[in-house]
């Protein structure tokens, strides 16, 4: 409960029931696949590890109720409920609103509104909001608008055009003390119910409440359009991108491993560990690169990686990238193909848990062979790493 | 001129100085690299191959001139002219007009005003609003609003929400005839002249015009943050992965061969050649997959298709994907590799010019295994035409 109200319950209202036809996308947008998962369950990570918050219900459609239940059930939440989506926007949040009004505890004293398709959301946004509703009742955030808006007259010649400065876009999440939302809701006209799109204007409309409304961060933009997806899906793989860490039993290195090493620093913020048991500590890092010498015992220290790799029943919520990385004389390289890293019914067992495995296989020759070597191979590791592609598991890459 | 007024002069000034602080980019957003080419050299190429706009005026900051000049050079465009930048969007507008109007030849009569980080704009567009300048003076496009927009009060809150369906978002490209805008800037207030971004309002404040508004394709937003540059790199790189050439010169196909086929005619608009003379004469086509059998003369074919593709100065404006595909029993593949499908350096002449090289050796049993071995393939295929990247060139996979 740090920084929020002590001892008030927060609980939170995802709408996802609609049909996103913007998107000329064959299923809704928030039910299509980012990293491998649909793009509203991202949305629902965020929330589902909040510790303050209660209970996050998410609103979808009789028609998709069992594919979401399904992503629920495989994605272990351990507070998300479905409710069913009525004919609008609003008649859905309605129906999250009423299931909460439901519980057995009683409502919450505050219910954060976020879209589905709004998968950035940070938690000191999600705080701010909360405080803010807490004070005022009711609050949101704004963005700067990035396009003029204009008005159009009846036969399509621009009336007016409004002054950006003094308008703003209005963004989610939002945040409501739960009675000022749910009796506004209830007053509300059908209408409104059918037709509006502003949890904002509804509550300054049937309960009297002006919301306070704060400066968003530029990651709280709504998923669209198809444009959107790949935008969605780069930040989410640049996000992955950053960390790398550098898996080796050799403490000393010399020639192109240590350039590699030096390399990956520059590119990454790298970590290190001597053991494969490390590997499974890690939380927040998504990539490893595990580097062996030809002149080693083979395959020893990749075998016992990935044995541990595949015990871990589900990696991650999000994809993890491994590289085995070989150091070989160019005379061994064309003798070691096919031998290393580990078959490919290893690496395709390792991917249905979450975690790609490729390998690369570089020329340890000192001097400018080397070097361009390792230059290639750098080359190499960041296209996996930024592209994470599941196609490509399995691979072997040399340089 | 098809479809627009008869012996009309149209030319176009694209703004390219702004400082793109939104993006956090190190650089400006109209100079980040997309697939290997400066983002508003994109919108330059669209409107490069208009065959009725005479002229295209690019406004660029001082700072920047040189680099713009160099990257004009490379594109070998026709039409295309610098000016320079003044301290907000309507003084580089108004540069850009400037330059226009001591043409020798006299101002055009109707002048496009685009925004160089709006890559997608389409032929028609530009002639729907330089036809609807012809009849009302002025013209631009609107797309629906995806927020809602509201007024915020000076201690924070929420004091209206404008109702999202009676007002548009104001997008490019917007035309004027030339004398209206021209002498409207040169009216202009310099208060206007700083802080002012919407030109069809300087239309109307300072030359009476009213502009016709038009409904514009989803297509036309502006690149404003880092998300919008992973958004335009994703429809570009779809755009191109829409088709195939599959180059061989048997005509008789079975077994995993005719099941690759058949499955590429599944993913992509499939069109064939029997010889790689065929290649250099197609101009839409971005991606090629040539394939071999182990059985024939090894490298005949690639060697002569790659000494085509170098034989060319410069591919295309857009990197082409070359897929050499060999398919081999087993007992062969180890044995070949290193040999196939030509060596890097050769790879990399290709990348120079344009055109991304890999190999992809394929198991050519029949039966189970050759099925899963075609499955496999066809996700590389598609990764890598999908992904269109450099770093991976010259790598031989296997399936």
């Amino acid at each position: 409960m740090d920084g929020t109200h002590v001892g008030i319950r927060v609980s939170a209202v995802l709408p996802a029931g609609g049909c996103g036809e913007r998107l000329r996308a064959p299923k809704p947008k928030q039910f299509c696949s980012l990293l491998g998962r649909a793009l509203f369950s991202h949305t629902l990570i965020a929330f589902d590890s909040v510790p303050w918050i209660e209970e996050v219900v998410v609103v979808v459609t009789a028609e998709h109720t069992n594919e979401a239940r399904s992503i629920l059930k495989s994605s272990r939440f351990t507070k998300v409920t479905l409710a069913q989506a009525g004919s609008s926007r609003h008649r859905s949040i309605l129906s999250g609103l009423n299931l909460l009004s439901e519980r057995a505890s009683g409502p919450p004293d505050v219910v954060i509104i976020h879209d589905a398709v709004r998968p950035f959301v940070e938690t000191e946004t999600m705080m701010a909001v909360v405080n803010a509703a807490m004070e005022c009742g009711a609050a949101g955030v704004v963005r700067p608008l990035v396009s003029t808006v204009v008005k159009v007259d009846g036969k399509g010649f621009l009336e007016d055009s409004l002054e950006r400065s003094k308008y703003r876009a209005s963004e989610m999440p939002q945040a409501f003390r739960f009675s000022i939302i749910h009796d506004a809701y209830l007053k509300c006209s059908e209408y409104e119910l059918d037709f509006g799109t502003e949890c904002l204007h509804v509550a300054l409309k049937y309960a009297g409440a002006r919301s306070r409304l704060l400066p968003g961060s530029q990651d709280l933009w709504k998923v669209t359009y198809k444009k959107d997806l790949h935008a969605a899906e780069g930040l989410m793989k640049d996000a992955l991108a950053k960390d790398m860490c550098w898996l080796c039993q050799k403490d000393c290195l010399c020639g192109p491993a240590a350039e590699l090493k030096s390399a990956l620093g520059r590119r990454f913020a790298l970590n290190e560990a001597r053991n494969s048991t490390f590997m499974s500590e890690q939380t927040s890092v998504f990539n490893f690169i595990c580097v062996q010498f030809a002149d080693q015992k083979q395959g020893l220290e990749s075998a016992a990686l990935l044995k541990e790799v595949l015990e871990h029943k589900q990696w991650r919520h999000l994809p993890v990238v491994l590289i085995m990385v070989l150091f070989a004389h160019p005379s061994l390289l064309s003798g070691l193909h096919g031998a290393f890293p580990c078959d490919r019914s290893l690496a395709l067992s390792a991917q249905e848990k979450g975690v790609l495995v490729y390998g690369l296989m570089i020329n340890s020759s000192e001097g400018e062979a080397g070097q361009e070597a390792v230059s290639r191979a750098m080359g190499v590791v960041e296209s996996l790493v930024e592209s994470r592609d599941g196609r490509l598991v399995g691979q072997l890459f040399s340089s």
